[in-house]
């Protein structure tokens, strides 16, 4: 598989779990979501260890879950409490695979590989989408394309001068040198543009008149995060790469989790420090995001297609690329690693 | 392949086939089945023997098949009786593929191996069907499933409850004991249900209030046809395992013929014993017996994904599940027989 | 793969290729098409060579091609003109493959195999699709069909009787026999019905009562292009083989350009030599034409999943067949002699 397996992936927004349950693949493994009677999140392979019929299918009882076919009863911890015939004793060792979940930044996190090495610490650090004082919007997009065509096009932002023409896109974009450097784990792409125009987008949120400096931070995170740094601040106010609070800012949060080979499901949201009381700004937003990123979805699904319709031809990387070739290097290498450490 | 090949399957319900030439895949090998003047019905392989058009696009003249591409006319034997050109001489070495065909109970059945091994009496005893003083409805249904499934679906109706919640199902059936036996190469479930409450359905059919005896006896026919014996008898009646005709009663008939390896034709009918003159009575429930049905395709079709999405898992049976399990191990070890005589 | 590399075949009618991008799989190459500022037209790899996004999504500047996602600009000769990034030094090594493009005979033709050997005189000759004094109508349709099953057909014009019964059909087609002959890289199939009556559509275009002769002369020509002389004559006008003017002719064009194994682009156009003023005929006929040819499609399709369906059945050839025949031998003789010389 392309990607890495001992680690955490999100596989929902926290608010898409509920009692009702939640069918979504991860990492190749069918699994069902749902919450008990006290909001704790249960996540199982979603088959029923009797005869495969997706649990998702059935009902929640209590904190347990009962299958729709012949009504065997599975706790929370996946073994059996009750069998189909009620004369039946009950056989413990009839029992779903569970995994490990966690509830952080708004998401609930999974394990899927080795359970022994699922350390909590290790859930990448989106602490934007839990800041004090900051407003928050996201969604849930599903992708047909390989999940590292969506880290290459976060990690390179220049694609929005002609992807998102209308919107977030500037020349600038394209005139300005990036800096790429890795730390550890972690990749950042810096781009800090001085005395431009501000974009429709950033004009309005700023509400004021007059060139600004304008930045985008891209951090990658493994196992498959990228948190962008985005925003404005009038010229001479002070803004600069280590501190740019002076005009308006935001978390751009972007995590993809593999579906299966090709296919991803995407996650994103923004933490904004403007507008916060705003419920109308926000709702907006997320409208207008959509239509953006609509546009990546074309892109991206119809590049992954031209990649399978040309299998002699290659992904070549220019400067831009620079932080998709270095965040996909750390993938990879992981990768390797758990591989031949299991 | 999955199923027997020296056996008898039901390719069509006799009503269907007329005149006209209809299309349809028996164990994988294109079907086309039509009438001949004198009534008698053609199976042919669904391909012209000249350029593989299916003859099912053709039309019939006489008691032959004449294709739509080029007109090469071939007679019920299959054997050429025109060729394309008017000038040329017949080539009655061109032939398509014939099979041999029986009609009883109501069905076509189709023997789709070794010709010389087709012997009618071979073909399973679905009496019922054909019994005088017996009123009749019955059904297809095109499942996206292995046959085995449905062979296992209905050798254990423990899963009405669930599924069926709304008509047939009852909590009884989880409580009371079956008795699965093996005679040959049939299997037995059987369920005696002592003083219960009928079911909606059945207690429309009896027009009697006050508990009930329910029986359901399950019988499983090689290579893949289920016939279950149902009814409810007051309580006090009679009714015993060895003879219950003193209250309502039904032979559900259900015949599965694999079209190709994951997907099945699935014929079912009813043969009852009460409102045997009532029109109005058999439109219904052949009606509410769709939608019964179709509650057992979402199962089955997603149980079937399930399965191709899970491929380190296997289904494992329980006490509920053994006349499927027989079953299973009957046709396996039919199949395993003709495998190693061929 | 089932076609000859070395050859010339149809991208596009001239009238579809634009200034816009035009993309199109040829011979399993994704291609994009567009016409320069001169009206040249560029062929180029349908997929960026920086992230392999299709070509066709950007954007025609000048003679050159920006790539939607990134901006990397392509000249007409495939190579980068602008580089993502502005700043960054354009890297001449970075280009699209580039095809041979010819227009003739109202078509946009491709070579895709080895460039040296794109000799234009190895266009085949349709000379009626840019003859002076001759109407022409043409369109366009893709087929879900191996290229090879549009040649059998359009080779052996007996189809007409039973599939466009309708229209063009007419028993004498199967009552004439026919004469087949092969010169050099062509086949000939000719077909001469003396004092027959005209179809409907012939008799509306000679405009005149009484007995005819019709002809029709298929020509195959390689790669995989038929030529189809057909036309009536008055019976006594003096119409032969060799000469027949004397009444109403068209030629009927087909060529066939692979997409992939299993389906096809079909360009069929016709000349004519009568109603040549009435545009009114052009379009009734394209409309009526495109029925007509909808029938072929319903039965192509069909014997493509037919031949699938039946993978131990092979086509046979009877005596309709033999110009089929003779122009798979011809393609098939080519395409090794090209594998082995390769």
């Amino acid at each position: 598989m392309s990607w890495i397996e001992n680690a955490w992936y999100v596989a929902a927004w926290d608010k898409e779990v509920d009692r009702a349950p939640l069918a979504r693949t991860i990492c190749g493994r069918p699994v069902v979501l749902y919450r008990k009677l006290d909001g704790g999140v249960v996540a199982m392979r979603d088959a029923c260890p009797h005869r495969l019929l997706p649990l998702s299918m059935g009902m929640r009882e209590g904190d347990s879950l009962r299958c729709l076919y012949h009504g065997l009863k599975l706790g929370p911890d996946g073994v059996a409490e009750e069998m189909p015939l009620k004369s039946d004793p009950v056989n413990r060792s009839v029992c779903a695979e569970t995994f490990t979940v966690v509830e952080k930044y708004r998401f609930v996190w999974i394990w899927i590989g080795d359970k022994a090495a699922a350390d909590p610490a290790l859930i990448p650090d989106l602490w934007p989408c839990a800041a004090t004082g900051w407003a928050f919007e996201g969604d849930y997009y599903p992708v047909r394309c390989d999940y590292r065509l969506l880290i290459d096009n976060l990690m390179d932002l220049t694609h929005e001068t002609h992807v998102h023409v209308g919107s977030i896109g500037q020349p600038e974009l394209l005139e300005t040198p990036i800096d790429t450097r890795v730390e550890g784990d972690k990749v950042f792409v810096t781009r800090w543009m001085t005395g431009v125009d501000a974009p429709p987008f950033w004009r309005g949120a700023l509400k004021k008149d007059g060139p600004v400096d304008r930045w985008q931070i891209c951090e990658f995170l493994l196992p498959s995060a990228v948190i962008i740094d985005v925003g404005v601040a009038p010229v001479g106010a002070g803004a600069s790469i280590e501190r740019h609070d002076q005009g308006v800012r935001g978390f751009v949060i972007d995590v993809m989790t593999p579906e299966n080979e090709g296919s991803t499901h995407y996650f994103w949201g923004m933490a904004r420090n403007f507008a916060t009381e705003d419920a109308g700004f926000g709702a907006r937003f997320k409208t207008q995001q959509g239509g953006v990123f609509m546009e990546d979805v074309a892109v991206l699904e119809a590049q992954q297609r031209s990649i399978a319709a040309n299998p002699h031809l290659k992904l070549r990387a220019y400067s831009i690329d620079e932080g998709g070739v270095r965040a996909r290097q750390i993938i990879e290498r992981k990768r390797r690693e758990q591989v031949h450490a299991a």
